[in-house]
């Protein structure tokens, strides 16, 4: 027993020490240069071409154990590094490089009554931590993204990509004292112990935010032991509601992009949502088009009724994120119900109108209180790329702090100056 | 046993109606116009003057039963209402009306390349619960900027302030549905219990933010018990350094100001760091003109020796904010020290530098991490009202969502709104 608790006591401090680190480093880092910070990506960049071998052969060892773990073909797959894949995770440090550096951005400036001059500028948050799975490539994507915005970063991938991790890691943090910047501004937690993440959950006074990334078990548990605030989403509950003004060529072209494009992730489409005028006309072309396209379709009554191979919807398919080909239907009395329905079984994630009547559009746009609202378009633009952030790291569906897809602004804060010549209040 | 237990279900019962209620009327409150929601604060600024008559009786039963809760002279003034007071009560609530609508602003928009048109709109955060102690002109002002910026907002104040709270708050309610809003889109919890605050905290569904507003105790429990964001601030431990090029009479304007104007507020001045090669000019005067103003000085052995009333400071007054006519004073060797002691002992706050030497300004502005960095003018303009956001509902040293002086704005979040003409990805 004593041994097991000094064990306990001793990873707890190092988790303590790692946090020190971090906090130490982010000091310098939130000041340091666009231009140092720019030069540590591009470094990176081609150490990670330098040390292809070495990153290779660690993945290597990864997806050697993978099914010891108990992963499937897909997630052997995500886990998986080639060539390839290398030189788009060396590409896209060249691309966070080329992004404008958020920090120092004044987004406010005034002059008050009394002559002081007040502005808000944009200043790094501190100190981040990263939580994720079994992909390897965030460990760089997240690093890029939390130093090129000034934040120190204490990453905690998956056991099952530990080899591919360290390896990436390495070559992360070999470039920093080259380029200028605190060699602590990137940590990777390398113990597979999972205790060291509650131990680093539970320093808010050192950590700034935490950022979970991966199945819903995993954000639940960081959301509940964490002392500091979380930045997250749990799950993408996307519908398309096809209104009876709608353009029903476009309406298929929408649905079926939103579903089958790329099932697996959250802004891919779960429910679709058909006003009754139209489901007669609609609703058996959609289903013929889905069925060629390999999708299964629940349906409620009123689906099923014209749709061959749709199988009944129970009342959890509502409320299921299916991340995969299939799709629920219902038809709908009206725009009403579908605003409803949406209010009531979405999670606030992503949600489309397919309409040619204005007062809708603006109707649905006004009335869902999701992250992302779109008309005549397809769910999967609520994502950092589309929407101009150049990259992001992760999709908001909290409402404090940043909503929708975060990028470099949305890991920063802000800071009040107030400059005078000796203004005092009276 | 069974009839406690059976009171602290209904106590939870009740709590979780209120919370229904709540979201209930958030969501037709989000959309509601500006126009009735300053119709809202204009009926209520009037029915504030025409019930003036049952809210200083209402107040005068809690000044009564001040002393059996153990408030002393400085908490039942602040306790008091007064004609005069309730006109600025009322006043307020035209200020609010006055101020522009926070709700549909666009905060960015463009045209992607592909002909998306996107943009990000200001939206209400829906729910906020609001916990605070004995001024009862917080119950008006909380539900002014609430509800101004589209939020439902529940009120719980402090039990000495009980009838006055109650008095008010129905001014408010009654005052809704006059102006088409919601009836609850302002609830007052009635229950003197304790228990309800820790079953509203529970509830992260339903309420989307937790503001407490009172001393640190209370902010440490909700903190503790949230399972929603909190928006608050623990203390301010402001500092002003005394650059060795500062203009010495600004110098001490300022000093004065920031600590005698309002002694127990958070942006009032604490700890004064001056330059070593003016203290032997400077502390004399210094000292002297604290004196004057029954200011007590604690300060290190440089000041001792400058200071003839000076006692010596403890190493526990370099983290104490006293909110009192108290000051601690260090001389320290260069600004670099002034950097270090700020990022040891300062609470992020709101910390002050008074230098003529423009590297010396632009360190300090870069380096020092706070909610606000000034030069040359006074801590105390750190506040809603002096940055131009007309009012605040409270200052925040977080860093996640909004720093510094929260005010309408800092009440919403966004939404992106993604308008195309059948976009898919490709």
């Amino acid at each position: 027993m004593k041994s097991e608790s000094a064990e306990l006591d001793r990873l707890e401090a190092d988790c303590r020490l790692i946090a020190d680190q971090a906090k130490h480093a982010s000091r310098p880092l939130a000041f340091a240069s666009g231009a140092s910070k720019d030069d540590w990506l591009l470094r990176s960049a081609r150490a990670v071409g330098d040390c292809a071998g070495e990153i290779l052969e660690a993945n290597r060892r990864d997806v050697e154990a993978a099914p010891s773990f108990g992963l499937n073909p897909a997630a052997i797959d995500r886990l998986t590094l080639t060539t390839k894949r290398l030189a788009g995770i060396a590409q896209s440090l060249r691309d966070v490089a080329a992004l404008p550096d958020p920090v120092g951005e004044t987004i406010a400036a005034s002059r008050r009554p009394n002559g002081l001059d007040i502005s808000q500028v944009r200043v790094p948050l501190g100190v981040i931590f990263m939580i994720y799975e079994s992909r390897p490539n965030v460990t760089v994507d997240a690093a890029a993204l939390c130093v090129k915005s000034g934040n120190a970063v204490i990453l905690r991938g998956g056991k099952e990509a530990g080899h591919s991790n360290q390896a990436l890691a390495r070559v992360l943090v070999d470039a920093l004292e080259p380029s200028g910047l605190p060699r602590h501004s990137v940590q990777l937690v390398a113990t597979t112990d999972r205790a060291a993440v509650g131990h680093l959950l539970a320093l808010p006074e050192r950590i700034d935010l935490a950022i979970p990334r991966g199945g819903e078990s995993l954000i639940r548990r960081v959301v509940a032991e964490a002392r500091m605030p979380v930045l997250k989403h749990y799950d993408g509950i996307c519908h398309v509601y096809v209104d009876a003004s709608a353009d029903l060529a476009m309406a298929t072209s929408i649905i079926l992009n939103s579903k089958v494009e790329r099932p697996g992730v959250c802004n891919a489409l779960e429910t679709i949502l058909i006003h009754r005028e139209i489901a007669a006309e609609f609703l058996p072309r959609l289903g013929q088009v889905l069925a060629e396209h390999n999708v299964e379709v629940r349906g409620d009554d009123a689906t099923l009724a014209l749709v061959p191979h749709a199988t009944p919807a129970s009342p959890v398919d509502w409320d299921t994120e299916y991340l995969d080909l299939i799709v629920a239907i219902r038809v709908v009395e009206d725009l009403e119900t579908a605003l409803e329905h949406i209010a009531k079984h979405g999670s606030k994630h992503t949600d489309a109108i397919v309409t040619n009547d204005r007062a809708s559009a603006r109707r649905f746009v006004l009335e869902v209180d999701s992250a992302a609202v779109v008309v005549n378009a397809g769910t999967r633009f609520n994502d950092g790329g589309q929407l101009g952030l150049g990259a992001e790291i992760g999709i908001s569906t909290d409402k404090f702090h940043a909503r929708g897809p975060c990028g470099l602004r949305e890991l920063t804060t802000t800071k009040w100056i107030i400059q005078g010549d000796g203004q005092v209040r009276g």
